[in-house]
């Protein structure tokens, strides 16, 4: 609890009559409903393929996260020019923006999955419709969806050659500082308010390099995303307090945009693209779960404690469908939770989580909220309003109580 | 030969007799004394410890090499603040001159061989220092040494490990594009026409990363240093050609400082640091010498057909006294040449060059040569002069001919 003390405030709340008046001396329950810090995870479940159908896992999702990352990719979402998948993805975001989840888009400008038809065009061509689409995407979520990977994969992104794209292409003639430029420019212009990331999977000194360059070169990042599949194994402690130590040195937020650790055999240490590991069956197991959960548990830990770190996005809730079809999710395939999401729920909703009290307000109205910054709501009989845990002394006016159905 | 045609010329040059007027009709030897590529190698036994001795294997040295790296590692060249090894060093660079030899300096700052006495000082006065001893040794060595690694792996600097330093804390401190800057600012100031290098062993996309960021800082390098200590076995073509594409396309002009390649057994491949590798004894082996000899030439002739290298630099001739006790020497421990300094003769002083050759000047007292770019001679009798194969068309005036002793 003392390492993780900059997660926590002490806030006094002053609880306002329905007429504004201070409601003194009163019992009111004060509640957590979500965390300052993301708790986030891949969401592209909530993506619906028939109107109100619920996501699979949805509960299962929603005990335990507050921020979603929903796909982008290029590719996907406009697979021959100019039919695109605005609408599926606008609901998701509208549906997870409704149940309190915040959503990240992901990503605006990378080599992979980057439309085939794309190729046929000159790189000037390229980068205009690379700049229409970003444009295009930042607009249309606005108000949405305000974090965006602006840019994935920099550092290989030039010299990529798993397969032929014209974002490699172009890329190799501008230089990677240009193309940073290119995606950040415009999507800033598209919408000032959003947080931009430049996210990536190399933790070597190579990006190290890249944000230097960046920075020296003007570019304003929001926030630097640090990958960490971990299918070769957790990192463990002395990586993480490096790889921590080595990207805060810039002053940037650090979010952990793609964890996963997966609760099955490792796969090989020679492998270094870890696409190249193709497997018939990769089954998670007993010792495997165990594992996955004592590890996840470690590294949150390692991560909440490090100032620097906002947010940690899992990559995947289910087995089912994982990436390289890895046990890297916190619930089986058939839909049973590990012990990794437990444990880490006994984390987030539980030991870092400020539950239900009845506090008494004083003569002015006043109660004093000691717990994890975030958003919570007071709560007097049916009337409830929400509030904040953070740095500054707050009001909340209840509403005039609703009678209950 | 075809695909070396950017290394050869066809220069018209008219030879004048003392006077000045065109020697018409006469033959004339002309013979290459120095290539415009630099063939270069370590130089450090140019050092003398008495006077009037030469260095051992100077011979075979001069016989193969036009251009020497001296070294200025700070922690030897300084052993004590203020106590400092410019004569020595001096000597060597005025004698290789006068041999007709290009010297370069090697490095200027560096964390590896940093002072120890200068960890008691703080950051601002270890850059301070940093700076004073670099506009010490480029003023000091201007016009002799006029070529400089800046500043050697950036890369690695700032996060360095393997041994507690100045530099790197100074490095982490600053950034290490700042940190390049300091270096090639104070450099450049010293001797405005110096060329000036950033110099790496990291062939992986950090470099790339670094090199971009460094020219988005405006920072002006003069040309990138790639260094090639191949102890764990040679690139091979496909390597090699990748790294020269990478690295050329900055569009500046690229010097292969360290290059080795033993003639013993492979260092393991799983060695990441080669200064960890450490045996009792590395023999020089018959099949090792053929190997180094095959693999040195091919990869000589891949890097002297790209047009962006302007030299390549051998790590030390000899194996007598070689980094890691390696047989990384063309020549063996008893002096002996190895198959491979043969075999590089062959190309630098055999295939590749213009050896004396008859020509007969026209009525206008012109000849064409036509050759391997660099410096030339024309010899009538006793009397010689100097020209250079290259672009423009020239003249030399033969002095009155010296009668022989």
């Amino acid at each position: 609890m003392s390492r993780l003390v900059h997660r926590t405030s002490r806030t006094v709340v002053t609880v306002l009559d329905p007429h504004g008046a201070p409601l003194a001396d009163t019992d009111v329950t004060v509640a957590q409903t979500r965390h300052a810090f993301g708790f986030g995870c891949t969401g592209f479940e909530f993506i619906r393929r028939t109107p109100g159908e619920s996501a699979p896992l949805e509960d299962l999702w929603l005990g335990l996260f507050d921020t979603a990352t929903l796909p982008f990719y290029w590719r996907h979402f406009e697979p021959e020019p100019g039919r695109i998948r605005t609408e599926p993805l606008r609901d998701a975001a509208r549906r997870l923006t409704e149940l309190g989840v915040r959503v990240k888009g992901h990503p605006l400008m990378w080599h992979t999955l980057a439309p085939r038809w794309l190729l046929e065009h000159s790189n000037d061509e390229v980068e205009r419709l690379q700049r229409d689409r970003i444009t295009r995407e930042v607009s249309d979520f606005a108000g949405l969806v305000d974090t965006w990977d602006a840019i994935n994969e920099v550092v290989i992104m030039p010299v990529f050659r798993a397969e032929e794209n014209a974002i490699t292409r172009l890329a190799w003639e501008k230089g990677r500082i240009a193309t940073i430029k290119l995606a950040f420019d415009t999507a800033r212009a598209a919408n000032p308010h959003a947080t931009l990331l430049l996210n990536d999977f190399d933790m070597s000194t190579a990006y190290e390099c890249l944000i230097e360059g960046v920075l020296e070169a003007g570019v304003r990042i929001d926030a630097l995303g640090l990958q960490s599949h971990m299918h070769q194994g957790w990192w463990g402690e002395e990586k993480t307090a490096r790889v921590l130590e080595r990207f805060s040195r810039f002053g940037l937020p650090l979010h952990f945009t793609e964890t996963t650790l997966v609760s099955g055999h490792l796969m090989p240490p020679e492998i270094d693209d870890l696409n190249d590991y193709q497997v018939d069956s990769w089954p998670s197991t007993p010792e495997g779960e165990a594992r996955q959960a004592d590890e996840l548990v470690r590294h949150y830990q390692l991560l909440v404690e490090h100032p620097a770190v906002q947010t940690i996005t899992y990559w995947g809730l289910g087995d089912a469908g994982a990436w390289l079809g890895a046990p890297a999710g916190l619930v089986r395939a058939d839909g049973t939770p590990k012990p990794s999401y437990t444990a880490l729920r006994d984390l987030v909703r539980g030991q870092w989580w400020h539950a239900p009290q009845v506090l008494r307000t004083d003569a002015s109205g006043r109660v004093a909220v000691e717990g994890w910054r975030g958003d919570y709501e007071v709560r007097l009989g049916e009337a409830t309003s929400a509030f904040v845990v953070g740095d500054e002394a707050t009001s909340v006016r209840l509403p005039a109580a609703v009678p209950a159905a």
